[in-house]
């Protein structure tokens, strides 16, 4: 309802009785329009505003975990490939982007739809420049913000195939795959639960995208991993050969990233930053995201010293991340001490699922899928502790929707590439590194041996 | 005009009618009196608010611009240069930052001037602590907001020249350049446009500074990179020497921080944020911009594969921020594909004018020219294709005024300074390179080989 | 006081004369009472949520104070122990986190107590979730988000242990030094003076914490660094022999990153946004934090030109620190001159006290005390010259306060630590590099020579 409307009927009501007293009846009746034409109540565009806010800051907050998978990849690879993993990264958004604006952003979003899929190649469109208070969806945000925001958690799911299938996927299968993923698979799957379709009916629930991003980049790169097959010499002898990343400090700086990154991520999933109560949950949001990622590192921390004996830096980095997978399913209502132990269980997670892989021989060159599908798997679980309306068969659905839906029609795709264009690079060029023989660029000319 | 005072005065009016019930009416008065007190509308300083906080975001995101230069320059020089470009970087940044205060913002914004320029040493004054709302510029935002973000955008303009002249250039002389180029040069012909000057008063249309920044900082870059010459052993024999960048992990970190930053770069241009339609708008300006740089970064993936065979990932990189800088002149009225072509253009003008640099035996070190001068030239171009206000002449006008200013005048500064100071290390000192000969530092002592 | 129920009671009273015009005046109040219903006053919930997002936005940022922390004395430690010291920032952080929930937000802003300590173990508790407007502290700000913020300063103290013990220090009893830190140590002190204690009491002023954050984590650091002894080799017959960092692109990355959180820092502690005279405040901590670290850089690089004859990168690096330390005791009150002249001093401080630590043979790895605590003394002497409620005594109180505490309670944890878990690794540990003896994973497994 519009204040401005109900101030003047107010304002005419409450002179009626006196309406007699015609001249200066008529002298108040203009002094309080007057009033009325420049009083906006906070309530009638403060939100909306707020809400714009939101987006644009939460999404810029996300869009820098580009970066942060990209300093990551490029810290655990070795050398010889990264220039390529750099490319991959930075292509990779760069098609998300348009893909998502092409078609996956009101395919995710299509408002009345039959549940299960919506409709192809609705591009978007932002609302005029120079919108009026009287056009904008004033109980929401502006679309651009919101498109701005959502971009960036398709970039976000590409970005964990991509580390996954490092140092022998070839760049331009690997591309198309990000081009279905980004424009199709996503935003798909998505629409089940955040475009209203048929598992948010069933009250599915997962606040950031535990499963809706995360488990879902982890199953796509885990049909990739086993279509595309380990790198050479990974598993020999049943030995597992350590491959150690090229720059452990670029590394970190990539957690750091992604860290700060997830309280865009978390946060803006709110949705809504204009009142006492919602700044006040993304506050709650915030907080929590810290506490699961730094319980998760500790615990990390601990499990290596007490199972290996020594630190495991990458682990703790993995643990981190995994306990901020673990709590984007729900980040509002634990208690922080529900935050420490959700994340916590994110970093054992970690801890015990990396070599478990190697037993399997899938090999994830960054940990992608143990910190993005496993710990994505529990988070989502975990939503039954706190969430006073999930349900844990519900939560059980989503999971295994997600689950069949995208390793199906991603191993299909994998598939596909590998029949067509071949997704792996010949033996040689592996054996090189990717740099020189598939770009012809080293990414550390001066510094790598021989 | 104030609310408290049109509430009162409305309150009174509404009463007179009545005022014959005397002891009634009092209390009514004060009644109102006291809503009158604590109710302060949204308009009437939440727009302030609102702006003071976009440009303080804004700002500390164009700042990070700053991390974002030295970053992509120091990746893209030789090791043996690193420490230098590191030195340069930081150190034009604060000198920026002084020269600003001392002269820059009140020559570039000088209210009433005679449109070309305005009066030198009229240092910022920030507002008192503590301001009352009867003092601020409501329509407005406070002014030490206004100064910080203005500020980040001079030191812009700075580190663009830093890039293309590294590798050869002396630390004092290149610093003494900084200290006219962001005290002087930058804010009168900023003033021209930004300042309410002539070209402003033609109808010439910069939203961010794809002339007024990125050119302004092409051309003297491009004027330095005449007077100073290659690099030794660069053009020899008719061939182009490539001297590859020494950390490719660092560039592309770089270009992500600079993206990042270009969301309060050209968000922040928006110069408002407390109404339905500025919020609107600012989020636009976001999504264009992110969809101009990746339409950058995918034209010359493309690109670089169909001319080259290989995919040239520094191309790749330029070609996001020559997207980026093509939509800064106008990063709001475009839609989302109009951003995307208008930042093809932008991928297209790095593939093919790098070497064309070369030709003409100008060493541009990271491209800096291409990226800024190129492909803000044509973002300025561009203009005209979304903006119902803006005319061809008109835009061509500001450019070639910007391009003689800027390069006439620091041809002139950079033949002074070499005449006097001297502008290019010894030929022996640029073997050995500047680390070890000018600073006696290197940037990574342990890494690289003899 | 509530508008809500002003608004109807006011409108109950002007009502009041007219009553016997009954069914009209029903009407009216209905229509009132509507409008009531809707009208919300920025003054109500506009400053609870601009500081609330003031909070987490400065939060953040300070945050990524922990990365740059971690980049700067990563690139400043030989390559031998950068994985270690990689550890021990994301460790030390996570446990920051942990002991400030468990122990120390509430042992820090204890409400009511005597002025020097309050209770322990009495753990954080967030609001509920979607808080009513009623039931939160309108005046202020979120309890998560205020958490939020102060836990990433207490991280901060921790950060600047870690750099001036590097390359020598076991990884455990490090931690056990932070959990002692981060719970108890940090909050105590730091209640005296932001929890209200006694020398709040007395009128000590440390706006965002020159004495109360950086120069505990400097006394800390002082003491850690007499109880732990120099790097073998440092200090040879009466030489101080150069280790020279690593990786000074990464060193330059960190200092960029804390300049950026420094907004953050100093802006957030402005403690609210949501006035006018807040908001602009907050535009001019911005503005002299800046300008500080700007004026801290350029005097540290003209003064190693000038004294050593060639410019240090590392000391124009800890000179914009320093510049940024000296000015967090005060970032509101001062001019920007002022901040220019006391970030000037910052400057000079580090450009002298780092080589006289080494005449004490103290080695401080990356020059974390000259920064931290020689800045910070002198930032919060230097509040007396702008802000007129400061007296010169009362900072030194504080100053000496927090000093004999720190330093005191310090030496004797890192004596306790010494006599029970040993805090120095072999001397055969540390010639090997603390990463493959300690942890057996390097950082650059492929850069480093032999």
């Amino acid at each position: 309802m519009n204040m401005k409307k109900l101030l003047t009927l107010g304002a005419g009501l409450a002179l009626l009785p006196v309406i007699g007293f015609a001249q200066e009846a008529a002298e108040a009746v203009e002094a309080v329009e007057e009033i009325v034409e420049v009083a906006t109540s906070f309530d009638e565009i403060g939100p909306y505003i707020m809400t714009t806010l939101l987006f644009l800051v939460g999404g810029f907050l996300v869009f820098w975990m580009a970066a942060g998978f990209t300093m990551l990849e490029a810290g655990l690879v070795r050398s010889k490939n990264v220039t390529t993993q750099l490319t991959k990264n930075i292509a990779l958004f760069s098609l998300a982007g348009i893909m998502y604006w092409l078609v996956g952003f009101n395919l995710m979003y299509p408002g009345e739809f039959n549940g299960y899929i919506g409709g192809f190649f609705n591009i978007t469109v932002l609302e005029a420049v120079g919108l009026g208070a009287e056009d904008a969806d004033l109980g929401y945000a502006s679309v651009a913000s919101d498109f701005f925001f959502q971009l960036m958690f398709v970039a976000a799911t590409a970005s964990i195939v991509s580390g996954a299938l490092a140092e022998r996927i070839k760049l331009w299968p690997f591309l198309a795959f990000v081009v279905v993923l980004t424009g199709f698979m996503y935003p798909i799957s998505g629409s089940w639960q955040w475009g209203g379709g048929w598992l948010s009916e069933m009250g599915f629930s997962d606040f950031a995208g535990s499963t809706v991003v995360h488990s879902v980049g982890g199953w796509a790169a885990l049909a990739g991993a086993i279509v595309l097959g380990p790198r050479l010499g990974k598993y020999k002898d049943g030995r597992v050969n350590p491959m150690p990343g090229s720059n452990l400090a670029l590394a970190t700086l990539g957690t750091f990233i992604l860290w700060l990154g997830w309280f865009g991520f978390n946060g803006g999933s709110q949705l809504a930053a204009g009142t006492v109560g919602d700044i006040t949950d993304v506050g709650r949001i915030f907080a929590n995201t810290n506490m699961a990622a730094s319980a998760g590192a500790v615990t990390a921390l601990i499990l290596t010293q007490l199972v290996y004996k020594k630190v495991d830096l990458t682990m703790v980095l993995n643990g981190a991340l995994a306990g901020l997978v673990a709590i984007t399913a729900e980040p509002l209502y634990p208690t922080l001490f529900g935050a420490l132990w959700i994340g916590a269980i994110g970093g054992v997670i970690v801890v015990f699922t990396v070599p478990m892989l190697d037993k399997f021989k899938i090999d994830d060159v960054v940990g992608a899928i143990p910190v993005h599908l496993f710990a994505g798997i529990w988070g989502t679980i975990a939503v039954v502790f706190y969430n006073p309306e999930a349900s844990l068969m519900t939560q059980l659905t989503g999971i295994v929707a997600y689950g069949v839906f995208t390793f199906v029609v991603a191993i299909i795709i994998w598939y596909i590439l590998k029949m067509t264009m071949g997704i792996r690079v010949s033996e040689e060029s592996e054996m090189r590194g990717l740099d020189t023989s598939e770009l012809g660029m080293e990414a550390y000319p001066e510094f790598t041996k021989g």
